[in-house]
């Protein structure tokens, strides 16, 4: 018990779904088996939860408990100032714990963007926090499950800053962390796919020139340093099965491109991954879900996801 | 028998799988019962397809004899200015006939946008061959399969002119064409759901201004018209399960937005439809296959999807 991993798992935003996630998370016989948890959130908020939902969990956690939160002010489901401020200082916390080495892992429940905003928090949510916090520059994002793993080149921009961001450097550099991630997770030789970004891959040219400009030189370029990497491909064959079957991890050029089949084949079971980071970092795929916050209805099943893969993550 | 409608199919690029598909429909039990069928191709070739492959067909087939191809210079899988040429005048004869109404509906098999370059063809493709022809202006291509169907506002363009390309004029347009197009299909008042452009359809605005400048107001005037229309979408959750049970039509913004989704559920099956045409043309959903062409190995899956649906529409 003692050997297996401590992992922080943050609250978010504690007028959403990330406080009954939490406590159904200390209460999972199969964590218990894998890994510790500690609850980076406020006892007042998560007691008012349990009396909700008449569950008894709170007695066997260990809890980090943020002092400055009012909890009898929060209101289930509402934007507020004092949650988004509440959800900032618990990720900072965990962070800070993660980066002495207290903690082995961190997973964080949703945040809720007004909410931060409305606190005055700059940073639009976890993975810009995360970075600003450790000073990390080169980051991913990735969504894992086991029909699926997908690295993103891009993430929250619109499609017409798409292209300028699809550089040579960009495209190598997370072509290089979608290896090392699958390495984690016990492939030896990962399968590498690379999407191109124009349709039919911009069929030499005639659809945009980022192919040949820098999706290729960049594929070469992993290639050359003995990485297992096929493409660019068009995107709209790369995720038919018998391309699945011969790929360990997909390097998409936007949100949408690897999205769109992520969501197909693993709809409320993926996890989110920070890759880049000197520190683990997963998280569940979706938001605060507001409009069912405190009702217990919510499903756990990628916030335990997300909870396994750290804990796999953090035993090496 | 003589009630069935005529439909024309085109024998595409000589060297590629064009000419076998031709023979394998008009020898399908399947189709004889739902129209009957002309070949607009060339005796000669497909008498050599014939041979290679080893099956008498071409005595009981209606063929539309193309007088200019020297059937004995084509080599199958190479890209020749004389396939080109001979692929071009056979649509070019099938679209006269059609519009004169000698045919009901035609099915063009694929051509290859090289030879036609070598031949001299200044369309790259079928749409653009057929808008031409028929002076149609307002039109879209439709993916069709059983499992769904997807209308798209661009197509063959490069991601960088994606967002422009996206006007509310287009995009009302697209879901006219798509709402009409189902009606066809038998669906009585089509539901249609809209795609964003950008990741999250935007995040109100935070990540691309499309949704609310061109999107939003294209559904809010479809659905003053009286159309069943939800969205903008997200798109990474449009084609989940449950909103695909709840949707008849999808309107993409881009290519791979439709067909990312599209070709995970239909591969090899889809069908291709040109909407907005003063005629019905299907097409099925794959290239020229150079490299197994004349080899009988091709499946024509897609191409007697593609009559199929074509039939369908000629009946009304």
């Amino acid at each position: 018990m003692r050997d297996l991993p401590l992992i922080g798992i943050t609250m978010g935003d504690p007028a959403g779904i990330g406080p009954e996630l939490c406590l159904r998370m200390v209460a999972s016989p199969v964590l218990g088996k894998v890994c510790r948890l500690r609850i980076y959130g406020n006892k007042g908020v998560l007691a008012r939860v349990e009396e909700a939902l008449g569950v008894p969990n709170l007695a066997c956690a260990d809890v980090w408990d943020d002092p400055a939160l009012d909890a009898d002010a929060v209101v289930p489901g509402r934007v507020q100032a004092i949650c988004g401020a509440a959800a900032e200082r618990c990720v900072a916390r965990a962070v800070e714990d993660v980066s002495k080495g207290d903690l082995a892992a961190i997973v964080t429940a949703p945040l809720h963007k007004a909410a931060l905003h409305a606190a005055g928090v700059s940073y639009p949510g976890h993975t810009e926090m995360l970075a600003a916090y450790t000073g990390a520059r080169e980051i991913c994002m990735m969504m894992a499950s086991e029909a699926l793993h997908v690295c993103l080149v891009t993430t929250h921009v619109s499609v017409a800053d798409v292209p300028g961001l699809v550089t040579r450097a960009r495209v190598r550099q997370v072509i290089g962390l979608a290896h090392a991630a699958m390495v984690r997770q016990g492939v030896k030789v990962p399968r590498i796919t690379v999407c191109g970004l124009n349709p039919h891959a911009g069929e030499d040219g005639a659809f945009g020139q980022e192919e040949q400009r820098t999706i290729v030189p960049a594929v070469q370029e992993a290639r050359s340093s003995g990485l297992d990497v096929q493409g660019p491909l068009p995107a709209d064959t790369a995720f038919i099965p018998s391309v699945r079957e011969a790929t360990d991890v997909y390097v998409a050029m936007y949100h949408d491109q690897g999205l769109i089949p992520f969501k197909m084949l693993a709809f409320e079971t993926g996890v989110n991954v920070t890759l880049g980071l000197p520190i683990i970092r997963t998280s569940p795929d979706h938001g605060t879900a507001f409009d069912i916050a405190w009702r217990g209805v919510a499903s756990d099943r990628s916030m335990l996801a997300a909870v396994q893969l750290a804990a796999r993550w953090a035993r090496g």
